[in-house]
């Protein structure tokens, strides 16, 4: 019997792990993909105070290699679900583990288009983390789908990789911070390509083109690429969750100040949460605010 | 005119910084002491994600370096006033600064015990920074008051430096993390001195002992010591904001989700925030928050 499991090993998950063995509680984390959660697919992180540049996957070892060295054990499968007996909680995966508490850190994962030719060609040129994909497409076009930070960084990314980044966005603004909007806009191999949809991705067996439609002028195009790299956005992983009552109409989980759900001893943590501003920051607040909850909650 | 002026530099005034610097506003940091807050007083820090251990003045060099690569200018002095006039902030010390907004992220000063030559040693064997004062009593005996983490923490550190440490505690039970209690334990040269208050500190000069009274048996003792570390806790800093009515009868701010005063234009950061739990991670939240709400403010 865990004191505290933790789901999920971004940094949310990291930290609550970090703070909950700092406390000497029994703690175990379950991941089902590496550690690092959404920091992993980050070319560069330069907003997370104390790193004045990092690599996401850097940051996501540094991170992990504090919490193995607090002798937590990790537990790598996929959680189906949780449910809760009495006073505590069965965790059921490959595994099926117990605890008093849980802590969700179970973060988001990336939105699709939903468009034609998306699945078959998943993998096979489209891709959603540049760092690990980018090296196949060199001296190659690639297009990035998004109007964000992450759009804009791995578009700055890539452009030292491939020969021409085509970023293609549905509007004519963007989400992205300014600095690096402009920075973008610098960067001789990287094109702009506003108000423009993707409505089907071509190929045999792997992406060949991009069909687009552009919503202002209505006139449609082929833009030959072989890779592309979705940054559209994300839904959060609270699907194991469907018995316990917790999950929003958003998919996100509702926490009060101290991170806790209306379950008790059931607490979230980072970008699972329903909140307004999802970073590598808020998610290391959380983190530790869930487990302190969870510690004051078990004593 | 500045969009943001910052008031503090510490891990909250410093993350607002870079929150909003690299969304290209026009943002300047005002501090009066050298960057870092708490952090540059704390030995070592164990419980920021990315660190496995760190050296706070490290730690701090680091946050204040990436803000300096953002080119946010620094103002060295302490504020005296903040006013608003029409739809502008006065930031009054010995410059006067204009904003339109401002994120007031100065944090918090150590409590003293208020008692007889107190302030007549203090910084004559009286510390409140066991990193900066610590060296000075090498194969000497010192005392640490308090019953907190860092009380735990600076009390570790002085242990490789000084011949022994009285950890002086009012109470039996601590806030300290148990595992920084267990390990306390087992440091030879740290003797724990519970149910004991520190009634007088005692010295010509510089400090030679301190008086202390057994609340439980009620005896009295002389404990000779060059040195005295106190971590009893802290006062927000808040005194020059009296004029805006956003001061709370505990002294600290009250702010909303967003980390919005009442007074609009004015935001709050970190450990000078009304809240329960005062951290790296909850400050570094903060930070980012209240600068992406200054942001949409200004927009």
């Amino acid at each position: 019997m865990f004191d505290v499991l933790i789901i999920g090993a971004g940094p949310a998950g990291l930290t609550a792990a970090i703070y909950t063995a700092r406390n000497n509680l029994k703690v175990g984390i379950i991941e089902h993909n590496v550690p690092g959660g959404q920091m992993v697919n980050t070319a560069f992180i330069e907003n997370y105070p104390g790193f004045k540049t990092i690599n996401g996957a850097d940051l996501s070892m540094s991170m992990y290699e504090q919490v193995v060295a607090l002798e937590v054990p990790f537990f790598w499968f996929s959680v189906q679900e949780v449910k809760k007996e009495n006073d505590y909680f069965l965790v059921i995966g490959d595994e099926t583990l117990k605890a008093k508490t849980v802590i969700v850190a179970t973060g988001t994962v990336h939105k699709t288009l939903g468009v034609k030719g998306e699945a078959e060609l998943s993998g096979r040129g489209i891709s959603w983390c540049a760092i690990c994909d980018g090296a196949f497409y060199k001296n190659q076009d690639v297009a990035v789908i998004g109007g964000g930070n992450s759009a804009f960084e791995e578009s700055i990314f890539l452009s030292s990789l491939v020969k021409n980044v085509y970023l293609i966005h549905h509007r004519e603004g963007f989400r992205a911070d300014e600095t690096l909007v402009s920075k973008v806009k610098e960067v001789p191999n990287i094109k702009m390509m506003l108000n423009q949809k993707v409505t089907e991705f071509i190929g045999k067996g792997k992406l060949e083109a991009l069909r687009l439609w552009n919503v202002k002028t209505n006139e449609e195009s082929l833009l030959p690429v072989a890779g592309c790299f979705e940054f559209i956005g994300f839904n959060p992983s609270t699907g194991f969750l469907k018995d316990l009552a917790v999950v929003e109409a958003s998919g996100y989980l509702a926490v009060d100040k101290h991170c806790a759900t209306t379950v008790k001893g059931l607490f979230a943590a980072g970008d699972v949460v329903q909140k307004d501003i999802r970073q590598i920051t808020t998610a290391v607040n959380d983190g530790a605010i869930a487990a302190l909850s969870a510690n004051k909650y078990l004593k």
